[in-house]
């Protein structure tokens, strides 16, 4: 007879152990204890199913339970909570959700997967008929409920993954969506400058945005609802959906004295193991270690809390298989833009103390003698002196997801900018480009390491003695930085005498490439030149996030 | 004054060369001479444009001839050729195309970018009216020209990057196309098990493939002309183009003595220096090491050629930049399908003696429950060893290029099939999966290497004893593995029975995750079962394309 493996949750990371550790034992028996009665449902597909893209709600319930019964003869329990965890007699309490019923469970190995709650802000109305979250197939069918009332105006409280996926589908049903976050920007993982174009982009989809802005109260209107804003704003809506993101569920954790983590998740070590050496635990709940920072953090993501789980089975049957942490790369389709992320922000670097340097790129999906080339705004974030990549963001159309997964993958290999400036991708006219943006953000980051370009961002450019502007006059005309001088790129090597010597010039375009020429040309001449990353885009995008230095801010 | 760098060919390796010199020099006499009159030109897009997808001729000859000359100061010379190399007094010789003078110019450095040319089969009639090759701008115009006459059919030979784009491009314009090849299968870099949807594609098309069938003559018919295959066959066409591939054009090269590679290109060290220590060579003509295999090899990419011809730049100027080889990341668009690759085929690794296992998936670009996924059927080929990646090929719709990309990538940083399993790649449902291809694939690797279920190639299933096939009867009645047992997956436990110990047992399902299950089990119950890769779906691919074992063989 194998060993008892009880699984204390049956979604992403629970039902991803049972599996595997199915696979590496016949003998064992293993028990999943799912308090809801779905269990591996796909969390990822409501917002999507309730806009009616995903018309069957059976693609979402289905899951794989019957495969995990039938196949994999695991004992899947549905409507079945843990309650309690008698570590030292190796047992856990159980409550079956219907009658009510207690009973013991022992176990040889423990695993939990409770994963995380919504977080329910503590403002008054947060209960009223017409507030919802969404997490479970519960939630989803009361959202899907409501919505069959035919409500004309929703407002969403949180502009995260769910926040804005819900914004799209809201809209996507006909209704009128208001969106309330209380920081400045959606998307808070992204450096703010990223999101200018997103927040454009939700205004022009009808969007009503109300950022910086946070959630103070919620209260009855007539047949609806009013959101009070912390700025006094009153936004009416007949479905209010709160977003504003998840919590590690960690009662049960907590209650058996298992310890718990600086961020909040429960603490495990690389294999999953938390202090209880007959417990592991795997996906939402836990924290895990941020490879680009070294911090602890905790991550709500699919395919982590799915890696995890296996890992932790893996543990359990004495393989050596170590979790190498996370990085944080994710994607969200916002409308018609896609917006993508990996590794460490700017900002998080920064409050990290960690040094690091910013390449942003104004680019296309693929050449632009073919049509049909997409826009694509792409950060990269790399270490200053040794070159590691540390991060990416990226906004735009088509090839978003590829371009941050290319880099995820170079980072999780420990790459450099010269790894990207090199790397081989596939290229043909509809797919990319021979310098690939990938190639160009890496080749933007080598001429700084090099000392052949360096960088500078618009928040430092009081560093500088001179700005000066290389783009046409035409260019000019349709705005300028203010306090910046203009000399065309090409005019440039006949009006040197202009500038002066000794000073440190800051060189910026349209988009920061004839601004790298422009920066060659004048440290070749002697010049103290830098440039300005991304170009006047950039500037204008900074500028709107309020990430500007003081002497260049129009307003 | 600096030095006068003089540069023959100005397409991609000399025109990134002559830009990447002038950003490290200002005092640099820098020259290129271009025989043609179209330097840097967008070769790339030539089939697109042929095709009517790229409007605009002026997009394809437009270059940044006119910003290389008044940006960078570089003195390109049209309609000039290089005749000759006088090493010892360091000059060249020219030749005005034009006016049919020579001249001499002195050089400090030379870099030598002439690319390929299109191989010329040497048969009878290769020079008729009406039988046209694509390499550059005045092909292009030859075959607009002749298209402008309205021919009806058109009979491409060679099915290679230029002849499936050309094949695409003509039956775009509504001629009737046949394609000659003289291989079994089209694109000769990927394993023949991989075009096997390609070929059924290109039919369903309406293109009449001619494979395993060379070019035996071209003749006059009528009007029109009609190619002879080897095996006798006419087809007739009023437009031939052939695309047998290229060589290297190392004329000038070999002439001057230089040292030519065993592949027939001009031989250069890692920072592009040929024999002579004051001539660097870039792009098609060149030979490079191929990381995968490390033998020399012949990569006619632009992005290589590329970078090839900044490093020549970088090499001469002093840099320590280093070729760290090619590993022949490419793709091409076929009708609606997208084929791609990265690495060593599994048939190359073979020839060269090179251990290595492979993966086959048949899988979607993202996850089943959202609706649109587009079908992708992924190749992975790794050390059997150490799990170092040697390989991918890809074929299916939206995501090939994004699969291929990170495998690229990863490989370029030596990754194993662990790190493809581990990766963290960016999830929603419309954009992956949260076991993406990529990690399934590693998956599967993993599995194999640590002996969990152990890979067995179509080709190799004489090794085994027994075929088992774990679909259900209903899957099987749809045609079968001749000789396969058949005892459904979900039924296995039970009937555990009927297969016998210390025999190979061969697993096989649809696509290969089943059998992986299924493997699973029966290892773990004392069989020594392996997992068939890729299911009945690879078989059907192996069969086709005349890579299964004789003892499975149906017909």
């Amino acid at each position: 007879m194998g060993l008892r493996l009880l699984i204390a949750g049956g979604v992403a990371a629970g039902a991803s152990c049972a599996a595997r550790a199915r696979r590496l034992s016949e003998e064992a028996e293993i028990v999943v204890f799912e308090r809801t009665d779905y269990p591996s449902f796909s969390n990822c597909g409501m917002p999507y199913h309730l806009g009616g893209v995903i018309a069957e709600r059976q693609k979402i319930t289905g899951g794989n339970v019957k495969m995990l019964r039938e196949r994999f003869r695991i004992d899947v329990r549905t409507g079945v909570e843990v309650t309690r965890i008698d570590r030292g007699a190796k047992r856990i309490e159980v409550r079956d959700v219907r009658t009510g019923r207690f009973s013991w469970e022992a176990y040889d190995a423990l695993v939990l997967a409770p994963g995380a709650k919504p977080i329910r802000l503590p403002v008054p109305g947060i209960d009223l008929p017409g507030v919802h979250t969404l997490r479970h197939v519960a939630d989803m069918d009361a959202i899907a409920a409501h919505l069959a009332r035919g409500p004309r105006r929703a407002v969403v409280v949180g502009g995260g993954f769910i926040g804005l996926e819900m914004v799209e589908n809201l809209a996507r049903r006909g209704l009128a969506v208001a969106l309330v976050e209380k920081l400045p920007q959606v998307m808070p993982p992204l450096d703010p400058e990223m999101l200018v174009r997103v927040h454009g982009h939700l205004r022009a989809k009808g969007i009503a945005l109300h950022l910086g802005d946070g959630l103070a109260a919620i209260e009855r209107q007539g047949n609806g609802l009013r959101v009070v804003t912390g700025s006094g704003q009153s936004i009416e809506g007949d479905l209010v959906l709160l977003s504003a993101g998840v919590r590690p569920d960690i009662e049960l954790a907590q209650s058996a004295g298992l310890e718990i983590g600086p961020r909040g998740g429960i603490r495990v070590d690389d294999q999953m193991r938390t202090s209880d050496p007959h417990i592991w635990a795997a996906g939402d709940a836990v924290e895990v270690r941020d490879i680009v920072t070294g911090e602890p953090a905790l991550l709500a993501l699919a395919g982590p809390a799915n890696r995890q789980g296996r890992l932790a089975a893996e543990a359990i049957f004495g393989q050596p298989s170590r979790f190498r942490g996370v990085q944080g790369t994710s994607v969200v389709g916002v409308f018609d833009l896609t917006v993508a992320m990996t590794g460490a922000s700017e900002r998080r670097l920064r409050a990290a103390g960690i040094p690091c340097k910013a390449a942003h790129l104004h680019t296309a999906d693929h050449a632009g003698y073919y049509p049909g080339a997409q826009a694509m705004h792409l950060k990269l974030i790399f270490d200053p002196n040794r070159g590691t990549v540390l991060g990416a963001q990226a906004v735009g159309g088509r090839g978003v997801d590829k371009r941050i997964d290319v880099i995820a993958m170079a980072m999780q290999m420990g790459a450099t900018v010269h790894d990207l400036a090199e790397a081989e991708l596939a290229y043909a006219p509809q797919y990319g480009a021979a310098k690939d943006p990938v190639n160009m953000a890496g080749m933007v980051g080598v001429a700084h390491l090099r000392g052949e370009s360096p960088l500078l961002g618009w928040d430092e450019i009081e560093e500088a003695d001179v700005i000066l502007d290389v783009r046409t006059p035409a260019e000019v005309e349709g705005g300028r930085v203010p306090g910046s001088v203009n000399i065309p790129l090409d005019a440039l090597r006949e009006r040197l005498g202009e500038l002066p010597r000794g000073q440190r010039i800051a060189v910026h375009c349209a988009a920061g490439v004839r601004s790298h020429a422009a920066t060659r040309l004048l440290r070749l001449r002697g010049f103290d030149a830098h440039n300005l990353t991304g170009g006047f885009r950039s500037y204008e995008d900074a500028e709107e996030a309020g990430r500007v230095a003081a002497r260049v801010r129009r307003t």
